[in-house]
């Protein structure tokens, strides 16, 4: 039966604290509310709390005898955005919302939580890893740096999105990469600025910087091998002001996605070689910076079998997807997993499911027994 | 002997008009000041006024019998720029200046005004034309708006230009094109924004927008006529604001610059075709739109020989140039010589002076009696 | 025991008949000495012969009691080419060359053949498929085309091809896509021709072809799913002939390459779109013709796991690579492969082998006994 | 009287004397026949003959007292093209013909030479060039490389060419350029060739070659100055030849045409840097040949001035066009001016006649007295 019995009786309490979480949003290492939260709720459930890592991690220590660490982690933090939704628990502070669901990763774990402290039927140790700052500050980085696993070990490590486009009660996992390495740059080409009638006298930034981003193309369709993934976004394009004058220089910033790290430093060597060979053929510099924000996410064969054993005992081996097709999004679980076995699953919130990121994107309550069975399962599978 | 002694007698009176200007300037069609200065300066030497043509135009009329009317004319407005000269005489508001030596062409027309009012050495009418708003906002096409050559009717009408990267003492002019028609235009390219990780989900703006970069050279380089002169700026792109998010649409803005109507034509259907087919090629759309600013200040034959007739009594022969290269930078007296003929000439004001339109620009004072001895001189070869 | 025994024993005899055939290269549709070769060698091992299918195909059926039918398929074509080696059994014929190993493929599979018809354990129908012309002209769409398994029933099919870069000894082989489709393009840009010096009278198709190239590329940037490969290589510009005159027209052809039909029916349209849109932005015209030469060789999963199987026997598993890297070379057994369920295997023919199609490419004898065993085991296994 | 009355008078036998040459071309540094022909009619004339500068030149020498020399040239050779008129008189020769109608200009400045002999009106020395070789082998350049100026001594030079699309009695002339210079590159990018699925092992060196012509775009619209002229032509793109196959290299070839030398400096150093730095940025290498064929026909100021007013003399000066545009199309006539001073002059031969070049261009026979008077009137004007 796959939906633990126990769990599903308190389905009501995980929407009320996820719709709680949701109705107070915090952003990156601001959510000193919901850590508080996390903190009062695993110790009421009789579990040890760990917090300060990662600034405002919250790490639940459960133990039940002899046998291995295993880590389940949840993402707690909110977006800078604006909600759209009306609804009852929308959020209460302008310019934050849960568009991500990390409101309902939190809950799911939490109430795995309490029925793992309840139930006990596990051998080891259980450490339930709320992380702050998983948009873009990279707080799972931060706990890791700051001893997480040295201080509080595992042997293997866990994590979980919920997923728009797959229905509830459908997951995905598969070996290797799950989603990508990510990485910004900044390019300030520098030309020489002056009137728009007298080109002759400049060298016109816009020109040289539109050229550069067409030859960018040719790393993804020329330089790099058809079956590997790489993506070059240039994503902002910034020059001028007024229209009569050339500018000084275009500012060029974009992101780059790969899975592996042989391809991300070929195309990080491409685009500077790019930069300057097409700056120096028109007399312009190029200044280059390229920033590694979070390395690929990629899981470990043994675990992913171990992860796509659990969830088909919970979903049922048909609505479970061995073979997902990655995504070039990114998440910072994978500083996790550079540093311990382990597998992120994707868990599905609903086909019709607003976007991630989306100003009228909510959680999908029906999916919070779903994944705290997982994790409680899993926890169970792996210290049996 | 060239500089008119009369004139020379009151160089320090123009100096000291100049510098009062340049401490007040006053943009365009803020002229308020500056207009008032004007209309007391003609008044005092006896000439008729006219105010109002062009918001802040001030017109001055001096008949002496039977005869045909010239205009001359002088700008009067100053530019949105903050001075970073430390004189005497500096700019008393910040973020405005006379960058453009709009003050000394005030000061040179008011200096022959007074000398033609006290010597009368013509016979005709003379009308001393001091316009708003030549920086951009076309005070010249404004005047004509009104009425100028209908209410106060001239046969010719000439124009004069401080020029740096000339000696003092030198003119240039010749027939046909001397500087640029100015047009600008917008073009929107409108993508489909997502996530920069899955381009395959977007139409990217940049990408698209880089291209018509690119291809909008073709037009200067194979489509107009190697002798034609036509320049294409795109002086600004604006596109993008977060790393990881392909936006909807790029904005790009420019300036072309032609001498010919028939190039400025196919100039502006050749950006539209560009636009279109390339954002077709990709799937995004294009939305353009194309103002004319101000047209090619084209000289007349008959007129243009008159000029450099005047300039060589007043510098000699070997101080005038007859065949200056043009510059694509534009004026707005170009819309009186489209409806009269007439003549704008160049006078060097300095081989080191600053460029017009920079910070540390002030005009040569040293230029003040060259140029009023041109007008007056003129005005008594037209008039004679 | 890896290697069939009584396959080694006969070692020498294919090395002598993979000699005789190699210094006897035919190209495609021309194998009528190689054809009476492997029929005479059929014959001779008591195996019925059917001729004619693809003109020059040979398939041998060799039948004991009920079971399923099984094809095995061997490529005989040579390249016109002309070998460099050095050997006692080179080419006798200048221009032609066994450059790819058809002829080693040829004799492992008349090897197999005579084991198979002298042991007979197996229960069911083996059919020995040698196709003509593999390399570029479809031999094998042809032998479908003329109702080879219609004629000749198979319930799965199953090919081979040798690999340099991997040891001898070593298979690779996965499900899904092994090799891609191969698709050809021809792009007629037709401009206005003429004087060099005259750009503005001409619509130069050098310009607008390269602009088309570089548009292209964005086709696998931007278009096309990271995690989907394509690869769109423009080959061929060719334009012009004297230094002084813009032609008229610039020929452009290339290759597509993809897995997946949804990619291929994307890319067509993308370069048809791109094409169009572009010679449009310029006034010029593209004439478009796209022709799908060979689909993706794409690998049955029952059939994959069994071919693996079979060489795990053969070679050990350590030297299966169950999840090679795929190549978007083509290989034309994907029409078999699309009619009846199968597999195809890279067998290693050694790390440093010259490439296949270079002019000193030799097949590697040392496969011979290798090939054939697990052709052999192949047929043992899946007729048990 | 425009047309001299003499001239008139032997138009017939100019007529068959061009036709003559029509039906029997030869081309660069062959013209064996036709300067017999021309070394023979100077000679029946009674003027000296001078043979063998530039191979196969011919310079009559006509004194007549004291007085300055002038020299006035024609040209003589064909082009390598097949005629395809349906005329009495049209090439006998297969590939060969008079396209350009220097077979008329040989038969003017007999006619004048002629004249010339038979009345003598000047004072001073007549030098009839009749130059080989004008296309594109430089005829011109090889006459006063073979001390042209030095053994036969001119103070001035003068020379013609009919102009379709110019009314029969019409002359244009203007000083300064009248056609441009003209320079041919090559341009081999070498990149790495390879299999056509394959570019990541590969370099690309159309995709390269692609980027370079777009980039070499932005010389003429932003590197030159607007009113300088300037034309880069790609004229010849050649790369690859199967289907399958990354190419080695690309050839680019090309002219570049310029009126200033200051211009064209600028623009072969651009090509240069662009090639150069373009090639890095992918990783291919550039190889870069430059050839300056012929400078721009550049006329004297008080010569050209004589021009006009000489051929205002003969049709009118309603029919004498002074400013008109130049062409970038190159003439050889321009070494000569290069040494001594002189003009350039069009005369037009019909404003429907066929395009120079065109395999059905006929010299138009009206055009004969026209130009054999504007000959003789120059000669008696300059020696007067």
């Amino acid at each position: 039966m796959p939906v633990t019995n126990r769990i599903a009786d308190f389905h009501e309490d995980m929407i009320a604290w996820r719709r709680d979480l949701h109705a107070h949003p915090e952003i990156a290492f601001e959510e000193k509310r919901t850590s508080d939260f996390v903190a009062a709720k695993l110790t009421e459930f009789g579990i040890e709390v760990h917090r300060g890592l990662g600034r405002t991690g919250v790490v639940g220590t459960l133990r039940n005898g002899d046998g291995p660490a295993i880590g389940l982690r949840a993402d707690m933090d909110a977006l800078p955005m604006t909600e759209t939704n009306d609804i009852p628990h929308r959020s209460t502070v302008p310019g934050k919302m849960h568009a991500c669901g990390h409101d309902g990763h939190t809950a799911m774990l939490l109430g795995a939580a309490r029925y793992l402290a309840e139930t006990k039927r596990f051998k080891g140790t259980v450490r339930f890893i709320f992380q702050p700052a998983e948009e873009g500050k990279g707080g799972g980085r931060e706990m890791v740096k700051d001893g997480l696993f040295e201080k509080l070990p595992v042997d293997t490590v866990y994590g979980m999105h919920n997923w728009p486009g797959m229905k509830v009660g459908a997951f995905a996992v598969k070996p290797g990469p799950m989603m990508g390495a990510s990485d910004d740059f900044d390019l300030l080409i520098t030309g020489r600025g002056g009137h728009g009638a007298m080109p002759h006298l400049c060298i016109d930034p816009v020109a040289v910087g539109a050229e550069i981003v067409g030859a960018f193309q040719k790393i993804v369709s020329r330089t790099t091998h058809p079956v590997d993934s790489v993506v070059i976004s240039v994503t902002n394009f910034h020059a001028g002001e007024a229209y009569g004058v050339i500018p000084e220089a275009a500012l060029l910033r974009g992101t780059v996605r790969t899975f592996r790290t042989e391809v991300q430093d070929a195309t990080e060597a491409a685009i500077r070689r790019i930069a300057d060979g097409i700056s120096a053929a028109h007399g312009a510099t190029a200044e280059f910076t390229y920033v590694r924000r979070y390395p690929a996410t990629v899981n470990h064969e043994a675990e992913a079998a171990i992860a796509a054993g659990v969830a088909s005992t919970v979903v049922g081996e048909d609505n479970v997807d061995r073979n997902p097709t990655p995504t070039m999004g990114a998440e910072d679980f994978s500083f996790m997993l550079l540093r311990r076995p382990g597998c992120y699953v994707w868990a599905g919130c609903g086909e019709k499911t607003p976007n991630l990121h989306s100003a009228s994107y909510d959680f999908n309550d029906d999916l919070l027994p779903i994944g705290a069975s997982y994790w409680a399962q899993l926890a169970e599978t792996v210290l049996k």
